[in-house]
Order: structure tokens, then sequence, then C-alpha cells
């Protein structure tokens, strides 16, 4: 039997997942069969199947991508000490999450890949799962970033550090609902907002 | 012919919508069948396709509804004058979104439904042009808002008041999208994250 290099092994899971996102974003999770996935890769079944168990198999390898994505945006702009401020950060992060979608998709069709998987957890238990493990991650993390913008002086609140964390996280997640949508969002438009609403002195007129 | 007042038009409209939006919710947009909807709202196909030629023209209605419970929410809460700075008015806008859900569904599901209105505007020219109208509009609103703000003061920056706009949807876009998928998302945390935001002081650090 011969022997198959790791490297070879991980070109063609990275061909097939390539594949089948272009597929999902092109004709929906729901419009898109294993046939269609077959056709696009320009394998056969036997060599896809040794991968991939189906469908949700393949959406859930996209999603642990994509999450994988955000989470080391996110940890390799908060490794800097002091940590940049929310707008920069998040800036970084937008920036980032759209850098290794190389599978020949645009911004727009990754972002609503991606909002495809959001609506794809309200049915897969498993896709819910590794959501809300990711989602509690990211949420704890950007918690002790919060934490730490109030020990530096730059949160002047005694609001809750975990509210703000999931409201940076929408931000995000609204960035990324726009863009599937409405195909404009460049990560400026977030950065720009969160640094003028940081700028917001609500003292000025209470 | 027996003639059937607008009220009966309207009360049947509406029970149909609430079926069909039962139906989404629980088996989501392509799980769920014409025939399912007839079930549920016990009515025969003769009089549900004299309000509704189909699925798409009633996630349209439903996508129709939760845009203009936004629109409608937004306008009273802005109505104000000065205007409640954006952390009330957000606030404002999230709870009066699920106000209107009267249909036996939860804040949960209703979310649900919407993350999946987005993501079958990848697929449905109809729906993209309601929600590209829709958002338009909100966009339209919110940063005459900003410069509202900017004129009172309580906007410290010369930063685009539409990146500024885009920014605040993006927040209650994300707080729809984790309420639909982890399901704890109150409209506090939103109120509290933006008012912890706002109390930041780039200046403070720099």
């Amino acid at each position: 039997m011969a022997r198959v290099s790791q490297e070879h092994l991980d070109a063609r899971r990275r061909q097939i997942i390539d594949g089948a996102a272009r597929c999902f974003a092109r004709d929906g999770f729901h419009g898109t069969s294993m046939q269609g996935v077959l056709k696009e890769v320009g394998l056969s079944a036997g060599a896809v199947y040794r991968y991939f168990s189906g469908k949700e198999d393949l959406i859930a390898a996209i999603a642990d991508e994509a999450v994988g994505g955000v989470r080391r945006a996110f940890e390799e702009a908060a490794r800097v000490s002091p940590p940049p401020p929310p707008d920069v950060l998040i800036g970084r992060v937008a920036r980032s999450l759209f850098e290794n979608t190389g599978r020949g998709m645009s911004r727009q069709a990754y972002a609503g890949l991606i909002v495809q998987v959001w609506s794809e957890t309200l049915r897969s238990e498993r896709l819910a799962a590794t959501l809300v493990e990711a989602f509690g991650g990211l949420r704890a993390a950007w918690t002790e970033l919060v934490d730490v913008y109030r020990d530096i002086g730059l949160l002047d609140s005694d609001v809750s550090a975990d509210h703000v964390a999931r409201t940076l996280i929408a931000t995000a997640q609204g960035f990324i609902a726009q863009l599937a949508m409405f195909g404009d969002a460049e990560p400026e438009v977030l950065e720009n907002g969160l640094r003028g609403l940081m700028s917001m002195d609500l003292q000025k007129i209470s």
C-alpha cells in the first residue's frame, strides 16, 4: 500500500474545503449537494468521503476555520501590552478575518458563508455547540481585555466588563452581517464608528 | 357573494403570518413546506394562497414586519428632542423589536427567524431588495441623528457620521445574532456595553 504524506493529506483536505465553501457561498448550504461538491473539487466520492462524512461535516470544518481565524486575529492583536484600544483591535480582527479566505471567494461571499453558518446553528446541534464554545472563548478573552482597559484608565465606568465585551463582539458580528447583505462594509467603517462612540462624553449633555 | 370585512381579512392574514413564522422558527425556511404551514394555521390551500403566493412571499411579509418594527421603534425613540444618547436609544430599539412578536414565539426564536432572513437574502433578490432598502433608510436616519449628537456636543470627533451610524446598527445586528445563537442576550447587555464604550477616553492613554 502506497504511503501518503501528511502534506498530501492536508492539501487534499484543503482542496475539498475550499471547493465546498465555493459551492455553499454560491448556492447556499441547502442548495448544495455532495454531488455538486464532488464536481467542484474534481474528486471521486471515495476520495472526498475519506475526509468528510457529508455536508454537515464540511460546514463544521468551515465554521471551525472561521472561528479559529477570529480567535487567532484577536490573540495576535491582544498580545501587545498595553493592548491597542478597541477601535484598533476590532479593525485588525475585521481585516484578518478575511485574509485567509484564499479560496477564490470575495469578502462578501465569505461573510455570506458565515451568516449561513449562524443560520444553520438553529438546526444543527453540532454547529451550535461549535459556535457556543467559540463565543464563550472570545467572550472570556475580551472580558479580560476590557478589565485591562479599566486598569489602565481607558474604561471610565463601572459597567460590566462582560457587557462591554459582548457589545464589541456584536459590532464585529453586525459588520459581518452588513458585509454579507450589502457588500460595502470596510473595516474602516467599524474602526471610525467605534472611535466616534468612544469620543462621546455623556457628562457633556447631562 | 358574502361581503368580508377588512378586519376579517387582516385577522386572517395575521393568522397565516403567525403560523408560518412558527413553522420557520421551528423547522427552518428550507425545512418548512406550504403543506406544513396549512396544517399549522388550520386553513385550506385556497384560503392561504388568496393572501400569499408561497413561502417566499410569506418570509418577505415577515421580513417587512421585522423591518417595520425596527423603524418604528427607532422613530419613536428619536422623536424626543434632544434625542436620548445612543445607549438609551439602542436599548429602546432592542426592547421594542421583540414587543410585537406575539405569535407564541420566544425572543430567541424570533431572533433566529431574523438571522434566517439575512441568510436567505443571499439567495433571494426580492428579500435582498427589501433589506437593502430598509438598511438604507435606517442608515440615513441614524446618520442624521449622529449629526445631532455632534451638534449638541456629544460626539467629540470628526469621524464620519455614517460610520458611527453603521456601527450602531451593527451592535443591534450583532445583538440579534447573539440572541439567536446563544439565547441569553438581554437589551441591558447592549445598553451597558455601549455606555462603557462611550466612557472610554482615548486621550487618557495617548
